[in-house]
C-alpha cells in the first residue's frame, strides 16, 4: 500500500492543522495508509484546540521527496505548500481557496467549495461517504470554523459553516459562543510576541504576474498595541522584502472584537497595494474598516489591482 | 438573476456537449439562468448521439465578455476554453482532467475526480441532489461515457463509470453495445474528410514549460486509410506548427476496432515526443500499441519528458 501524507499550507493554521488530522482519520478508517503531517509551527490558537481535545499533533515535515502521495487540505498553491510538491504525486486536493499555481500531470480528485471553511466540506464528506464522527473529530472541525470565520463574523462564512458549527459544537459537547472566543483569545494575543513571529505567523505568499507579495494576517484584541510597535515590524518586514525579493508586504492586524483591520504596507509597489482598495497609506498604515478576511476582503483586490 | 454560460472545451467532442446540456438541465431544473453554449462545431459522433436522444445542440459562441459568469466542464485549461476565458467570472469547474494553467482571483466551486468521463460525476451530482434523470438526459450521458472511455476499452475507464452507463443505458432504453458502437462508428468515418479537418476534429493544445503542444487524436475503424495520407497530413500539420509556433504537434490515429495508435510527429522536438514513449520516428510515425486514451497514455508521458 502507498503511503500518502496529508498536509495543510505553510505557516499552518488551525484549519490547516486540524484538516489535515480529521481527513487523515476518515482516511484510516476507510483502510489507507496514510498520515496528517504540517509543515510548519503550531500557533496558540491551535494548540489550544489540539489540548481541549487531546488530540496530537501531526508530525513536523520540512520537505517531499520525488513520487511521495501527497493529499493537499486547505490550499493549493505550489508556494504555500511543501517544498518539493512539484515533484510529488498529487491525489487529491479538499480546498476553499481560489485556484492558482496549482498544476498536475494527471487526473486528481479535485474537491473545492466557496464556503468560509475546509472543516465545513470534510463534514460534508464523513456523511457522504457515512463515516461516524466522534467527539475529538466534531471538536476539530468546530475549531477550524470558528477560527477561519472569526466567530462566524468573516463574509466568508457562509450559511452551510455556520449551521455545521452548530452541529459540531452538539456533538463535540462544548457550548459554541464560549468555546471560540476563548480559542480564539488564546491565538490573539500579540504581546509577548517578537515582531518577526507576529509577520510570519501566518504569512502567505502570492506571485501575481511578475511581482511576488507576502500578505500576513494577525489576529489581535488590542490592534493598538500592535501598531505602536511600528518602528521594530518595519524592520522585520524590511529584512523579508530583501530575503525573498518582494514587490510588497502586507501585514494585516485584524481586530476580532471590532471586526476591522489595519494594514502595514511596504516594499517598492506599497502604494499598488494601498491604490486596489482606494487608500493612500500614511507612515506606511492604511485602516480597512469591516475587513477580516484576507481571502475575500485583501487577495482578490490586491490580485485585481497587480494583474490590470 | 445573473446569466451564466456553461461550456465544454473548443473542438468539442461528445462529453463536452453533452456534459454542458446535462448540467444545465440540473441548474435549470434548480431555478438558475443558466443556458448551455459550445465553442466550436460538433462531430460527426455527437451530432448522432443529439439526433438519437433528439436534442437540440448548444448554441455555438466564440468567446466570453468581461465578467461574464461561466461554468466549465469537460476542461479548466485556459488554451483549451473560451477566448477571454481570463476575464470571465469561474463559479464551477465539473471536470476529470489533470489541472494546469488554470486561475481564479475567487473562490470557486471545483469538483474533479480521476474518472473517465465528466458524464459519470454528472450522473452522480443528479443523485446526490435528488433531480430526476430523464430518458433524453440519460441517453446523452451514456453517450459521454461511451466515447471517451471508446466502450470501456480506455484505460481511464474506471468500474464506477461502467455501472454508471450500464444503469443510464437502461433509463435511455437502449441496448450499451449496440448503440455504443453505433454511435462510435458514426464518429469514426475519415473517408470523405479533408486532412485539415482530421487534425483539428479533436486537438488540444498543451503548454509544457516553454513548449506550445498540440496533442490531436481522431478515432477510426481503419488507420491505414489515414496513415497513407501522409503527405496530405503532413502538409497540414506543417501549417498548424508555423502559423501557431509549436515545438510539436503530435497526431493520434486510434484503431477504435483494434485499440492500437499510429501516431504523426512533426516539429523541432518531434524526436523528444517520441523519447518519452521509448521510441524512435520512422518516416515521423511510430506505433504505440493498446494506446487509446490521450489523458492516461498520451498527455502525462509527454508532460514528464518536456518538464524533466
Amino acid at each position: 500500500m502507498t503511503n500518502i501524507l496529508i498536509f495543510g499550507h505553510k505557516n499552518p493554521d488551525t484549519d490547516s492543522i486540524c484538516s489535515a488530522v480529521v481527513y487523515n482519520n476518515i482516511k484510516r478508517i476507510q483502510g489507507m495508509d496514510t498520515e496528517a503531517v504540517r509543515l510548519g509551527e503550531l500557533n496558540d490558537e491551535t494548540k489550544y484546540a489540539l489540548e481541549y481535545f487531546n488530540v496530537r499533533a501531526p508530525r513536523l515535515i520540512s520537505e517531499v521527496s520525488e513520487g511521495q502521495n501527497v493529499i493537499l487540505v486547505d490550499h493549493n498553491e505550489f508556494q504555500q505548500s511543501a517544498n518539493g510538491i512539484e515533484k510529488a504525486v498529487i491525489r487529491e486536493v479538499i480546498d476553499h481557496h481560489r485556484i492558482a499555481n496549482f498544476e498536475t500531470s494527471g487526473p486528481l480528485y479535485y474537491r473545492a467549495e466557496p464556503l468560509g471553511c475546509t472543516g465545513t466540506i470534510l463534514k460534508k464528506i464523513y456523511e457522504e461517504q457515512s463515516v461516524h464522527i466522534d467527539k475529538q473529530m466534531a471538536g476539530l472541525m468546530l475549531s477550524a470554523i470558528i477560527s477561519d470565520s472569526l466567530l462566524f463574523k468573516s463574509p466568508t462564512c457562509t450559511l452551510r459553516d455556520r449551521i455545521a458549527a452548530e452541529e459540531l459544537a452538539s456533538i463535540a459537547e462544548v457550548n459554541l459562543e464560549e468555546y471560540g472566543l476563548a480559542m480564539l483569545k488564546a491565538g490573539a494575543s500579540t504581546k509577548d510576541k517578537e515582531a518577526q513571529t507576529l509577520i510570519s505567523a501566518d504569512a502567505k505568499e502570492f506571485i501575481l504576474g511578475e511581482d511576488k507579495l507576502v500578505i500576513a494576517q494577525i489576529n489581535t484584541v488590542d490592534a493598538k498595541e500592535v501598531v505602536e510597535r511600528q518602528i521594530e515590524l518595519t524592520d522585520a518586514i524590511n529584512k523579508e522584502i530583501s530575503k525573498r525579493g518582494l514587490s510588497a508586504f502586507v501585514f494585516v492586524i485584524t481586530n476580532i472584537l471590532t471586526s476591522n483591520s489595519e494594514v502595514f504596507v511596504l516594499g517598492d509597489k506599497k502604494d499598488k497595494v494601498a491604490n486596489a482598495f482606494g487608500k493612500v497609506l500614511t507612515n506606511d498604515l492604511m485602516t480597512l474598516e469591516g475587513v477580516v478576511s484576507r481571502k475575500k476582503q485583501v487577495v482578490p483586490q490586491i490580485t485585481e489591482e497587480f494583474m490590470k
